[in-house]
């Protein structure tokens, strides 16, 4: 028979056991952190019918998208986590009880153009909360907080959340006169780390015709910098000019206020007037998330406030606030790193069980005992030589191998083999069942990244 | 601004928060008793090029499934997990050891005409164990053991795992000299349960021009009932005239026995000769599993033994053995039979925090000392009245509600109220975490199904 040459697209992660392991627990570790703080899961469908996804319309986003059709249905898969929410609170609204908070981690898929390190099928881990027609600021100042024990309980430590306020942007560019053009400069302006200062004022001057002064005025202000308490006082001096500006000025105050108040030290985050975040639907708090020791990545976890999530589908106002971690990307780039820990359970088992006796009846109680104390354990049944079992245990990567001979069967004993240390120890079962989970939890203490 | 109706494409669940927990907690269930067995977790792409996922060709599947292009590439949405199964373990070979055991529980999607408890988009729950060249037979034994432990940890009880070995169903029909016409009747065959024995008497008499004799001793044959043992002794009967029957017949034996030894009791699994599963690829051991209570849903858990799982993309020879769930059809059925329970927890947080303060450090303190001892909680910081405040605990439906005033921060208390029993204590914070825990603790140990 003519064989088909097995490939997996190119743009689509698919992971070896080992690392698929890891990927894993950086998941479950996201999933019960967002539980944590209260929000509830959903799973909504990966394709949408066409005219719900893109009501918005028009932009990059819509080059990207997976569209085709089924029978008579224009049909499309989902390209982020947001319009699906907008969806879903605006069908269900009147089952559903404001603030809404959910987590959502799950495929989102975008035809760009292949290169390494960008994917065409990808998750995002999103939390959002969701008022009726309000939403107090406080939670603007948890949201990061709650990144923040997550990134902690990754193993990050090395990280930064940057925050920003958009009614202070338009605010200040509206006292300028340049509210026109406040879109087009915040664009510019959220470049500046890739090309500069120099290269931000060039383009305001030439290529959107804002004066000499005036692009200063910009410069000047996006370069306002210090400590948190530093950058808010010199905010201060433009107070009393334009409302919308003074309103974000309190905004922010109170988030970064609050942001310690929940937890979060200084240093791990900072008010940072050059995040503007390119999207139009953020009206208030925007947030950037940087790994410090790796600033080309860009930011790995973003979001803000925004004042209505679902005005496509609702007149219902719905104000929200969200964030969400590119988790295929993240996990990329920390596999490129070598900051993912080896030492986190990566195999498929605990224990591998070789029974040497043609009945199974006390391997099978073995197993039955190990799997009752949490414990992953595996049969190994195949009619092969001794070395052979080994050599199979030793490329799975178990840290344990448990012998059940006619002797250790006679003597109610196990002979256990630690894989790692070479040492073999014949023990009651029960023993060997409190040595495995001893290693299985010190393991399991482990975070999943390393950030040294 | 015109409106476009919110709405979810039809064969598409999409769950209410509660009912979410639920599935959640169901699908948790299944991936740590596969874990627990010792298979390790795999997640391929849902999109795969079309030359892959239709290599086999043919067949009802292929006008099924949503297929597209994007830019110059022929793609398809995978209908089930065991075509990426193949895929992947022919393009991993190397990378891979043997028996490689994996489990996946992830989304297929079949474009089925839509009717109620029919989906297109679906979640399977798949284990395989794949041999590189042979596999042993006791993987026949363990994969239903593992599927009774599963069920059982569900809340099932009423459920039966159905066995039979196509060797021989195959060695019969040889047999009576009907080889050629083998597929034509264990098709026919398999529909026995919903047709009767005289509507498949007349389908192999007149469609398969088989003649009256022979279709009755087929009928005798499937119509051979008892025990296990009184099933395994009649067919004894027919030994020594085919070889294949023959080695089906030893497999059988050898799979029956090992059940009882894997701790599978004899009322949850049967030996029943009527079983054929549909599909071509099953060569040895096949399963099906019924609730008693629900036949005519018919089987949620099927599967078999292959000789050749990746034939279309390498030459190797990959014999294994799997089985997979039908997970959404199976939940979409629990719900309508008022079988899930709601003694689980489906609120998003265990407990909601009413700060009664300006100044939130306090709550958030005690937030955070919940959170630490891994229970959920919600801090509600809108500035609503008290009354609208309950009301929103209410509809949430979280167990406990914690008020935090002036008098209780003086006093190192918190104000507990159990929104079920409407008992309010002052309690310290840890005395309040316990008692949480406790709730909680209860609450996680029952079963998320519910089987009289």
């Amino acid at each position: 028979m003519e064989k088909i040459k097995p490939r997996t697209l190119s743009g689509f992660m698919e992971l070896l056991p080992q690392q698929q392991m890891q990927m894993d627990r950086i998941m479950e570790t996201i999933r019960s952190v967002y539980a944590l703080y209260g929000f509830t899961a959903l799973d909504t469908p990966i394709i949408e019918a066409s005219e719900i996804l893109l009501a918005k319309g028009g932009g990059e986003t819509e080059k990207q998208i997976y569209r085709f059709t089924k029978g008579d249905s224009d049909l499309s898969l989902r390209f982020d986590l947001t319009v699906p929410l907008a969806k879903y609170v605006a069908l269900h609204y009147s089952e559903l009880s404001f603030p809404f908070r959910r987590f959502q981690v799950g495929k989102v898929y975008r035809g760009e153009r292949a290169q390494r390190g960008r994917f065409r099928e990808f998750y995002q881990a999103d939390i959002d909360v969701i008022g009726d027609e309000s939403l107090d600021i406080t939670n603007d100042a948890e949201i990061p907080a709650i990144i923040y024990t997550l990134f902690s309980r990754l193993g990050l430590k090395r990280f930064q959340i940057r925050i920003n306020n958009r009614k202070i942007l338009n605010g200040f560019y509206a006292i300028l006169g340049l509210s026109e053009k406040s879109g087009d400069i915040m664009r510019t302006v959220d470049k500046i780390e890739k090309i500069g200062a120099d290269m931000v004022r060039a383009i305001l001057v030439d290529d959107y015709a804002i004066s000499e002064a005036d692009a200063g005025e910009v410069l000047k202000f996006i370069a306002i910098r210090g400590t948190n308490a530093e950058v808010l006082a010199a905010l201060e001096q433009y107070r009393g000019k334009n409302a919308m500006f003074d309103e974000g000025l309190d905004e922010l105050t109170t988030v970064a206020r609050y942001l310690g108040g929940f937890g979060v030290p200084e240093e791990n985050f900072a008010v940072d007037l050059t995040i503007a975040r390119g999207l139009d639907y953020y009206t208030g708090t925007v947030y950037e998330t940087t790994l410090l020791d790796h600033p080309e990545i860009g930011s790995v976890c973003s979001g803000g406030r925004y004042d209505n999530l679902a005005e496509y589908y609702t007149t219902k106002q719905l104000p929200g606030v969200g964030i969400s971690i590119g988790l295929t990307r993240l996990f990329y780039v920390l596999g490129e790193q070598g900051m993912l820990n080896p030492e986190v359970p990566t195999a498929p088992a605990d224990a591998l069980i070789l029974p040497m006796t043609e009945d199974l009846s006390a391997a099978v109680a073995l197993a039955t005992a190990i799997r009752g104390a949490g414990l992953r354990a595996q049969l190994y049944t195949e009619p092969k030589k001794f070395k052979a079992k080994m050599n199979y245990a030793d490329k799975l990567g178990v840290p344990f191998v448990l012998f059940l001979g006619d002797d250790e069967i006679r003597d109610g004993i196990v002979s256990v083999k630690n894989m790692k240390s070479g040492e073999q120890v014949k023990v009651a079962p029960a023993e060997a069942i409190e040595l495995i989970s001893a290693f299985v939890a010190a393991q399991n203490a482990n975070a999943p990244i390393l950030d040294i």
